[in-house]
This record gives structure tokens, sequence and C-alpha cells, in this order.
């Protein structure tokens, strides 16, 4: 490893692999089931409210969806909502959480080429099991030195991480597509952060692009940038 | 730090705090919803199967209890179950999962203790944000010094734990309620575990009890037992 070894640690939805598109084909289905009782676009709304509303209990991923999108048919349709159709709402959530992985072009290079020289990590939120069973199934688990699984992408969660690890946030650097979770945490901590946005953001992570920081956030359009930006980093 | 330390892992749910009884209670709301359909006890016992078949896809905890609940009301009343209905079982949810933590006796003053003169971790598996929660209202967090939330017990994830912590397996004690979670991967590991059992052992928790390991598998019948305990492992 070289001696300016960076720990490089990467957001895993929307960074890794494909996973907005899931949940958007989702919030179609439900807006295609309220359809006989409710605005299209005013049902998915609302059920993004309600997810908002509900995160501090039921945290981040599908489960919590799915609870969130049954409490908003049944709320929307005035209790008209069918059990067959709530039944739809439980199908789509087993089909949503034995989706098969699909990566982002690029990522298995990008991460071969910077794990001869870098300690990589994934620092993703969401459930556990779910987080677990994509990360199995990605066949990436091999380049990670740490896999972190959190509730919350906060300062004081990457703060954790750092010290867990004993790296200096200097020497950190992480790879997401979200601005609110995976790069303002991290330049707060005094790490730097390179923003890959994905074609869809998820309402619940959209925040205004911050002023730029030089030196300390990136932004790139596509994975097979990254290595080149590294390369950049370790050698100025 | 003697000498002699150990690293001791406390099991969390009905080990720390009283955990079964609200799922008790669920059960019992969820019979007596189901009672103008079905004969409650098999109600129950299909949401028992139920849950089990959901595992692999839902994980333990209760968003997944739930959906699950869902899902056999509407089975068991062949799609009869009204909105209304269901939604008491998402109310019963919520209700878990801001349940207020209830520390089972003698809990804090044996973590007291033994914080003292060993290294204590949490080991427990569920939804990641819940026991987050649970730990944080506990006022427990303080004598850890690694908390552990997997999403599942086997050998595999306390040999994670021990290299992740560089632990000794011999010099590791796990002390638990569930003979299947808590105690037995940890004796395959080449650890010792102390079983405490709680008055009610969850339907998927339940196995044989193993036959005698002398020195390595120990039962106490309450918490204030394990000071001794370990005093008498750590100068035998």
């Amino acid at each position: 490893m070289a001696a300016t070894a960076l720990s490089i640690a990467f957001d895993a939805d929307d960074t890794l692999w494909h996973n907005q598109p899931i949940f958007e084909r989702s919030y179609e289905k439900f807006r295609s089931l309220l359809s006989r009782f409710h605005e299209p676009t005013a049902a998915s709304d609302t059920l993004i409210r309600n997810e908002m509303r509900n995160f501090d209990l039921y945290g981040y991923g599908i489960k919590g969806f799915t609870l969130s999108a049954i409490e908003t048919a049944i709320q929307l349709s005035d209790g008209a909502i069918s059990a067959d159709e709530i039944r739809q709402l439980l199908d789509a959530a087993k089909e949503m959480l034995a989706h098969p992985v699909e990566l982002i072009e690029g990522v298995e290079e990008v991460l071969k080429q910077l794990s001869a020289d870098h300690r990589l990590l994934v620092v993703t939120k969401g459930d556990l099991r779910d987080q677990e069973r994509k990360l199995e199934q990605s066949g990436l688990l091999g380049y990670f030195q740490q896999i972190e699984i959190v509730s919350e992408k906060d300062v004081a969660s990457y703060r954790r991480i750092c010290e867990r690890h004993e790296i200096d946030p200097a020497q950190f650097l992480m790879v997401g597509n979200s601005l609110k979770s995976d790069i303002l945490p991290v330049l707060e901590l005094g790490g730097r952060g390179v923003h890959i946005p994905y074609h869809i953001t998820w309402a619940a992570e959209q925040v205004d692009e911050p002023a730029a920081v030089p030196g300390r956030l990136f932004k790139i359009a596509e994975m097979h940038e990254l290595p080149k930006l590294v390369q950049l980093l370790t050698t100025a």
C-alpha cells in the first residue's frame, strides 16, 4: 500500500448498484393501485410525507417503506382499499427484497484498481438484512476491508466509523450519490467527498448543492473517473 | 483491567431488558382481531409459521413481524379483513417500536461491577434502528466498549466479531437467554456461554437443552448471579 494510501468509503445504493429505479417502480404501482380513489401524483406525495414522518420509528429500507405504503393506502382510500389490494403491496415488498443486484457500470473494475493501493470500505444505511444480501449478491465483498451498515449517515456516525477503524478524517474519502448523506457530513468531519450523481434522487435525500469546497469536494459524472481523481489527490 | 480479563458479551432482548412480553401482547391482539374468522390458537400458529418463512427476506424485528401479521390476517380471513383492522396492526407496530425500555432486575448493578475488570460488549440481532433506540433509552451504553447489531447470530457472525475486536474465543463469554442464538454457536466457536433463561421463549428460538459442556456452559437463574460466576472463572 502506498504511503499516501487513503481510506475510501463507498455508499452502496445508487453508487455501487442500481436501487432508486426499484423504488420508482413501486411508487408507480402504488399510484396505479390508488388511482380509483385518488389523483396519482398527490397519492405518492402523501406516501413520501408519511415515509418521512415514520423514519424516526421505522428507519430506512423496504420494510418501513411498505408499512408506510399500507398506511397511506388505507388513509387515502378512507378505509375502502381491499385486503387483496393490500396483499399486492406485500407482494411488491417481497419482489423488491428479492430483486437481483445490478451493478453500476465500471464499479468492479474501479474497486479492483483502487483496492491495490487503498483501504476500501462500504458505508450504507438501510435494513441490515437487505443490505447484507445485496453485498453478498454483488460479488464485491472481497474488495472491502470494512462493511458499515448504519441507521443514519450523519457526522456522528462517520466519526464513530473513523474512530473504530483508526482513520484520520483527513485521509477519509467518501464516494456517493447523495449530497445529504454521503458528502455534507463527511466534509463537516474534515474528510473529503466525491459526489457521483445518480439520474434520480429520492425525495428524502434532496438538498441544495453546497458551495464549492476546493480540494475537499469533487464531482464526477461516472464511476470510472474515480481512479484518476484519486491518483491526483495522492500525488498532489 | 485484571490479567484474567474476559470479553463478556450480552444479548439484549430478554437479557438486558424485557422484550418477549411486548410480542406476546401483540400475538394476543392478533388472535383477538382474527377471532371472528378463525380459531385463536391456530391463528397465531399460522402467524409464527409465516414469520419463520419470511425471516430470510425480512430478518428479525417488529417491522418484519408486522408485515407477516398483515399477510396472515389477509390469508386467514380469506381477504375479508377490513382496512380498519389492518390499520390496528400498523398502530400496534408503532406502539411496539415506541415502547419504553424496561430493564431486567439487577442488570445495571451487574454491568457496573463487571465493567471495572472486563471488556463488555452487546451482541444483538434485529432491526438496526430499533435496537439502537433501545440501547440509547436503556442508559446502559456507557458500560459497553462495543455494540454489535447483527442480522443473524451464528458461528460465522460470532467469529467475525471476535476477529474484528481481536478477541481470543477462549476469553469470550456470551450471556443470553437463547440457547440457539446466544449459547450454541459460541460453544461451537470455542467460547463460553452463560444461559439465563427468560420466563417465555419465542417459538423461533426453541431448541433442546444441549448436553453438559463442563467448564464452558453455565446456567444461572438471575442476572445478579453473574459476577460471582465470572469471579470463579477468572480465579480458577
